[in-house]
């Protein structure tokens, strides 16, 4: 049982790496919800295609904490609660939960590369997604305070591409998709950092399990659980 | 050609009314792209599926300028402004115009309604979308405060919803797709708020206009541009 979590992981890691969406199932009791996830250093045109017309949920980007700390990106939930005093319709409906996650949501800043248009095409997104990747690889090779001025360099804010800030310790605090498909990149030496999309079905519900593992076979894509990922991360970070 | 233009808009009114989508070019020289819109009022589950699989962008709903002001929402681009003495990062990617606009993002907060579990299925958008503009409609009835206090009980925030803040006075200060739309809803007599999503085509670009008029002619909706409605609204509002 041990060796076909790592064969998944492992076909998963080579699938990343090849620049290749990957199929990953949370948990069940969780949200329930399957993300098509691309590392996203090699997120194309093409790669933002077919999420949006394979998977249909929000097409967004990770942020690993140490990136986001050189970046200093806010939580979303701490911009909004720190504008309450402001804007009073903020205090109440403040989201500090989900129905399935005792966890703040891992929502941050919505961004545009400063070379897009209108910044929502193919074409747009793939830029920002990219760029993005880019500065996350090079944010942990400076000092403090370049990353903060890089990011205001290359992109604008409101944008299209929501960033996702992944918890600290990423799967050993939180084991959203945020987390998970982090820690697959990471341990696939990739810049760590993954560009994710949940999977909707045709009645209105996310696609069930069943579902997204039949899509996987008949894709040829890896199908992995949440559960798969944080065994191999305690083996890897271990 | 003035019969022609009020005949255009009158269908698309129509269209509006049963809740049909419609197709609405900008212009030439802004955007270039045509969003799908329908009536927030009666988006369905099925609505939703249809705006991400034969639109594509980002499914956003638009907030006319009057309901903005009973609910105290914030443009998204005054928040990021406001918390940049606490957030350095936030100083300068802020984005107060984009390439095509001299005036702000229109983006406000993104929400999702209380009863919602993950937010993001098209049955959880739909809810969200459908009760925002029952509230809309509500707010405009009710004394000040009264928005503020409901949108809280009902709605989280981040959610999977952005919110779009309409210009005052609409298309006389504004013309994105967000003025347009909610201009046509108001005209039919509808909740002044429309679900709106940026049409793609499978080059990586938006659909060209000449892609969106076949395309419309192909699903026999009604194909607009933007300045059919400034027209229609001059009349209409003066």
């Amino acid at each position: 049982m041990q060796e076909t979590v790592t064969a998944a992981v492992q076909r998963a890691i080579e699938a990343l790496r090849r620049g290749e969406p990957i199929l990953l199932y949370d948990a069940d009791g969780r949200e329930e919800e399957t993300d098509m996830a691309i590392a996203s250093e090699f997120v194309t045109p093409d790669a933002i295609r077919t999420l949006r017309k394979e998977a249909g949920g929000l097409i967004c980007t990770t942020v690993p904490s140490e990136a986001r700390d050189r970046m200093g990106l806010p939580f979303l939930s701490q911009l909004l609660g720190e504008a309450a005093a402001l804007h009073p319709v903020l205090a109440r409906p403040l989201a500090t939960a989900a129905p399935y996650d005792p966890v703040a949501s891992p929502f941050s800043i919505t961004i545009n590369h400063r070379d897009t248009r209108t910044g929502v095409t193919d074409r747009d997104r793939a830029l920002t997604v990219s760029r993005f990747a880019q500065l996350v690889g090079e944010a942990l090779r400076h000092e403090n305070g370049w990353a903060i001025e890089a990011l205001g360099r290359e992109f604008r804010s409101p944008g299209h591409v929501p960033l996702l800030n992944a918890a600290d310790g990423l799967v050993a605090r939180r084991r959203g998709h945020t987390e998970l498909t982090t820690a697959l990149v990471t341990m696939a030496g990739l810049i760590p950092s993954a560009t994710i999309c949940e999977m909707m079905a045709d009645d209105g519900r996310a696609l069930s399990k069943e579902d997204a593992k039949e899509y996987a076979e008949a894709k040829n894509l890896v199908f992995l659980e949440g559960q798969d990922v944080i065994e191999a991360w305690r083996a890897w970070s271990g």
